[in-house]
């Protein structure tokens, strides 16, 4: 398989700095994956049980964390990936922490002060559904602050990432990129279908209508915070198996890439101890 | 199959009040399933699909809260319970709060301080690795605070949970019953493979050696704190496959007699409406 050669996901990810025209990138790509669906389907199972592997000796290892951000406009499947890529893994070590609108009490604190009680803590995946992103993203769409403020979040941002890479959480941060066709399908789909339709969300489609500006902020999120420590991958999300095939590469990749280590074993001799101690009872 | 007809989950509730004597309960038994240990496999997997649906609506309604509490001596299985019955279940809706020795900042406060910040919100289920309980067990046993402390905790206890079950929680309790011989196998098993090593403490081997006050301790909880909002089942824990198939049952059954509503969805003006508000762009 020529995904196996060389890392396709590299297409992915964001390089520091680089300019990002989000029309120019196509959210119906499955490029990277040479076969059929079926294939993709079976292939991503693989993954999700070496992942089931992998969150293990992560857990037992008890040293590395890793923290991963979900973004993406309304349905582009920020749900859809917890479900599908983190269902099998032993819901003890990942957590799920959802921004939803801040509370009173979380407006009185600067914006990172509830995102920085929830980062992950030694063997513990988390998995962020949003983010303080939002807070560059729907907080500049509408206004809620001044561009003196929301502008100066992108350093803010990276430093705050910087400082947690450096105190060893791992960072992978995924835009889910849809365009606005496959949004009004997913829209229709949730209309049309009596048990969907508590998903949809009639503000939705207020925050549909705003579709340029919100790209036009994920452009700037892109372009100003994917770091060496803590990169953005543009995953294309059209076709939810290559969106599930994708990120659950990119992470099997990462947990491989920390290289975890069991918990040194005891000796023989104190093996043999507590055995003896048992066999006497 | 038997199994279906009556409840015979209701053997391994405790009454109110019940006198327990743990050393008259088998728990090796798998009397209350019918079959060989493949059809129960096979049992517990349909369980297993039907609580992950059951998750769905639950997180759907935004109404409900489920919360799970086992205990059990060390190898007993709580982290067993996690992986196998849960692990199927979307991520989102399901969160795991371990209690392990309590912080300083945890002392600083009385001992239901950090429990209460756990408990599950609408829509959740939470499942408690430990608890409050250890509160009249490990601090019992080890004589951490004196008996006029820890022996006016049951009524405490139970006040507080049945305030959480008027506000809308769901409470079942899970005692993973083992004797002496099953837990040694268990340790010899960790100490012979290394792989599994790690899970192997030996400060295990001193709280072994408590084993008949720590029971006797248990059964105090058992007859003190099972109550008709939050009741304690015993579940006989030798066998894995019987005490995960156990728990499945009495999950299952619980989440099915909350009769979960999917929330109100809009009316056919309402829809077509959003419908025409899309086709309208």
């Amino acid at each position: 398989m020529d995904a196996r050669k060389g890392n396709p996901m590299d297409t992915y990810r964001v390089k520091p700095g680089e300019k990002i025209d989000l029309d120019q990138l196509n959210p119906g790509s499955t490029g990277a994956f040479k076969g059929e669906k079926e294939e993709a389907l079976a292939a991503t199972q693989k993954l999700n049980a070496q992942l089931e592997e992998l969150q293990e000796r992560l857990y037992a290892e008890h040293k590395h964390r890793l923290l991963v951000v979900l973004q993406g406009m309304d349905t582009s499947g920020k749900d859809g990936v917890i479900r599908s890529v983190f269902e099998g893994v032993n819901p003890q070590g990942v957590r799920v922490a959802s921004f939803k609108v801040p509370t009173p009490a979380e407006l009185d604190h600067d914006y990172l002060w509830r995102i920085h009680a929830q980062v992950p803590g030694r063997g513990e995946i988390v998995i962020f559904n949003r983010s303080h992103y939002e807070d560059v993203l729907v907080v500049r769409v509408h206004e809620l602050v001044p561009e003196a403020v929301w502008g100066r979040r992108f350093e803010q941002i990276n430093h705050f990432e910087r400082m947690l890479a450096d105190e060893g959480v791992t960072i992978l941060k995924f835009f889910l990129h849809i365009d606005l066709d496959e949004q009004k399908q997913r829209f229709l789909d949730r209309l049309n279908d009596p048990a969907k339709q508590w998903k949809f969300n009639p503000g939705d489609l207020k925050e549909r209508a705003l579709w340029k500006a919100y790209q036009k902020a994920y452009e700037d999120v892109l372009e100003k915070t994917s770091t060496p420590w803590a990169p953005w991958y543009i995953v294309p999300a059209n076709k939810k198996w290559y969106r599930n095939w994708v990120i659950s590469t990119v992470l099997v990749e990462a947990l491989k890439a920390l290289e975890i280590k069991l918990p040194p074993v005891f000796s023989e001799e104190e093996t043999a101890s507590y055995r003896a101690q048992l066999a006497a009872e």
